[in-house]
């Protein structure tokens, strides 16, 4: 089976709808082609809205051909992670539970992207409620594989080449994780910095982001959601451009090992340690925990990250979660209900205790900003395993929506042949900072050439 | 008219339950006589449910008479705010475009109480989403004056003796003020402190509170709900305890202007100078702007908190309000769609700078902390004022959400014969310092006795 995506990046295409050699209507086309193909298999879509779309191209090939196209991604074909809502789908949350359930709105990234003209295919598949029950969405390079969650659909839609952009959301690890099994960029932006009404959870670390072919994509995709409805109410909305900084090489990057560098496994470490050493070899410096006392002291407080943030998430499944549990439990999964009774059981002084050390573990983060340009880590402890019955190891993941700080992971290594996101965390707020060490690091063609 | 409330409070009524003289039903029935009596004029119900409640209070009577109440408001009957989600009850927001509306699911407040054994009497009148257009509601004191807004019929059905608690919410002066009007106690927590999970608004001030005819039953309002659902996620839940903290009179207090002072009628100023005096003469230091510069400090940070709020608040209506104006615009108030497009044309930059001057006014607040045990000021211009039309001046209750702090609405002055609030207001997360304060001041018979 082979992933590589066939689809021309949108940022590149709208060049040709402006000349008119190409339209939203011809692009949408090549989409839908790809998923008539591919979905049988991938089965990345909790629901696919041809009709609809098709019309939203329509108009949008109208607007490019009036020449007056409302916004840079105008008939941008994107998928919705099935726990955002929208007003003319049906929102599942992953569950049977709420199996054809139509709130009859559009959640605000979703208003965002109508209104920037862009082409709601459909919607892509989550676990349970974005926990960890998996859907039947299979990794696009290997259908005996995972491709990772809670984001799964969006991910696998994206590497397949059935849209350029779809939307995820993370509260431990749901869109780093399936962007690196499936090859794609993912991106978690700060906290709050894509407003999140309308998204089935609110958790205190929990993140709208995007997955995507390109970076560019991506970049534009948040811009107009931000710039239309902005961050969450009380938060800075993202500031990182309509396009991504140029690109710079680093002058020091902060290597993390994070609480899950035992796991990781040698193929991993292999990848990880070439491109280092290439790293080294531009002139770039790498600290880590054993030549800098700062990446010691965030390494100490990202290490029980998983736990900690596991307990947190816990506490604040008592709402929506413990409704939903209290009045149709028996639909939810086992492990979902095991979450929500461990959440009731924890007292607010445990959960304060532990928010104050989740602050302090961003302070930690927030003193490496004088020393290093961002940090960089796996995106993952290797390729996607094989099966669907677990989504994989979010310890690499955790410690972004821990420290509430934007991360991507771009898909530059390999290990065993499939593909491994390298990660990058940036400091809150200044995802233009973080693009501009993608960038270079995506254009030097890290990984080997 | 009369608003004096012939109801027991709760924490005295359930000493009876707990020796079989009197019961949750019996209890109920009283508060659905007065609402028979006094509904036709009051109008503070959007809806009410008799069989529900009666069904809901046999149930606590069964528990009381079994010696096993679930909770100290086990039976407890409540007014819940019609911008509050219930599952078995419609929640209008009150707009016409959602009349009738069914979520079908309980807002995490609601959750809580249920758990808790309260018995929701009904949905209680809002202005249209919690803004200013007014509903029907009429002041139990006088039926041709405001009950103050947003949670109108909040206030309005705890004076008239209909319910000793009901749940209400503010962003601007939506608890303190109608508190005020109809002399009643109004609690507005910290930021965060209640989860406002499926209560309609989500601004970056907004706040879940009550409306009570104690301060005993308030707090153990608060507690049951923290205790069972908790604050909004990432914030420290309530923690002011089941009871209020023993009285005690405080060393020192802030007197604020705020930025409304000039506006504060005759009659009000009086009353507030006469309590000021009893105050002195009971040995409470009192500083003002005049004779301490960090008040004065204070005083400047929030003397336009008025205007900044209502931009912030403008700029957060782009969700879910925003998606409501496309979707079903005509319905809405102009005054609403105007606050939209206000919203929409505010530029992100501007935003980000009205969030750092807040949080500069909260620094200004801490500053206080070992200087002063609460900040005292009005909880309105004046008593309500006559017309229906408008719910009255924000202008003295802004401050509280715009610091994000506690702050109570006591019913213990009179201006021209009527109600008025006085006003206390706390560091955030110390609704325990800040209720002793408010005890000794009610003990204390402030305002004459």
């Amino acid at each position: 089976m082979n992933a590589a995506s066939p689809l021309l990046p949108f940022h590149q295409a709208r060049h040709a709808f402006r000349l008119g050699t190409s339209s939203p209507r011809e692009y949408l086309e090549r989409c839908l082609h790809t998923i008539e193909a591919r979905e049988p298999v991938v089965r990345a879509f909790a629901h696919l809205d041809v009709d609809g779309a098709r019309r939203a191209a329509d108009a949008a090939t109208q607007r490019w051909r009036e020449g007056c196209p409302v916004s840079w991604i105008d008939g941008m074909p994107v998928g919705v992670k099935d726990i955002i809502e929208t007003a003319d789908l049906p929102t599942g949350f992953g569950s049977p539970a709420f199996a054809g359930w139509r709130g009859g709105r559009d959640a605000a990234a979703v208003l965002a992207l109508r209104q920037a003209g862009a082409v709601v295919v459909g919607k892509a598949v989550s676990t349970e409620f974005a926990d960890v029950s998996p859907g039947p969405t299979t990794n696009p390079h290997d259908a005996r594989r995972t491709p990772g969650g809670s984001s799964s659909g969006s991910a696998a839609m994206v590497a397949a080449g059935m849209v350029p952009v779809a939307l995820g959301s993370q509260v431990g690890g749901s869109i780093l994780r399936p962007a690196s099994y499936c090859g794609v960029f993912g991106f978690k932006p700060s906290f709050g910095a894509l407003n999140r009404g309308g998204l089935g959870d609110q958790f205190s670390q929990n993140c709208l982001g995007t997955l995507s072919a390109t970076l560019e994509d991506a970049w534009a995709v948040c811009h107009e959601i931000a710039r239309r409805v902005g961050g969450d109410p009380g938060w800075p909305p993202f500031a990182g451009g309509l396009r991504p900084a140029p690109p710079a090489r680093p002058r020091a990057l902060a290597v993390l090992e994070t609480g899950a560098w035992a796991r990781a496994e040698p193929a991993a470490r292999v990848a990880l340690d070439g491109l280092l050493e290439q790293l080294r070899g531009q002139g770039v410096k790498l600290w880590d925990r054993r030549t800098s006392r700062r990446v010691e002291r965030l390494e100490a407080a990202i290490e029980d990250a998983s736990r900690r943030s596991l307990a947190i998430n816990d506490y604040e499944k008592r709402w929506p979660l413990g409704e939903i549990a209290d009045r149709i439990g028996p639909v939810l999964s086992p492990g979902l209900r095991a979450g929500v009774a461990r959440g009731r059981q924890m007292s607010a002084q445990r959960y304060v205790a532990l928010l104050q050390g989740r602050d302090a573990a961003r302070d930690a983060l927030a003193a490496l900003a004088g020393e290093v340009d961002a940090c960089l880590t796996l995106s993952a402890t290797g390729p996607a395993p094989r099966g669907l019955g677990s989504t994989g190891d979010s310890g690499f993941n955790v410690p972004a929506s821990y420290l509430r700080c934007p991360a991507l992971s771009l898909p530059l290594l390999q290990a065993d042949g499939l593909p491994l996101g390298l990660q990058i965390l940036g400091q809150p707020g200044q995802e233009r900072a973080l693009s501009s060490v993608a960038r270079w690091l995506v254009g030097k063609g890290a990984g080997g050439r």
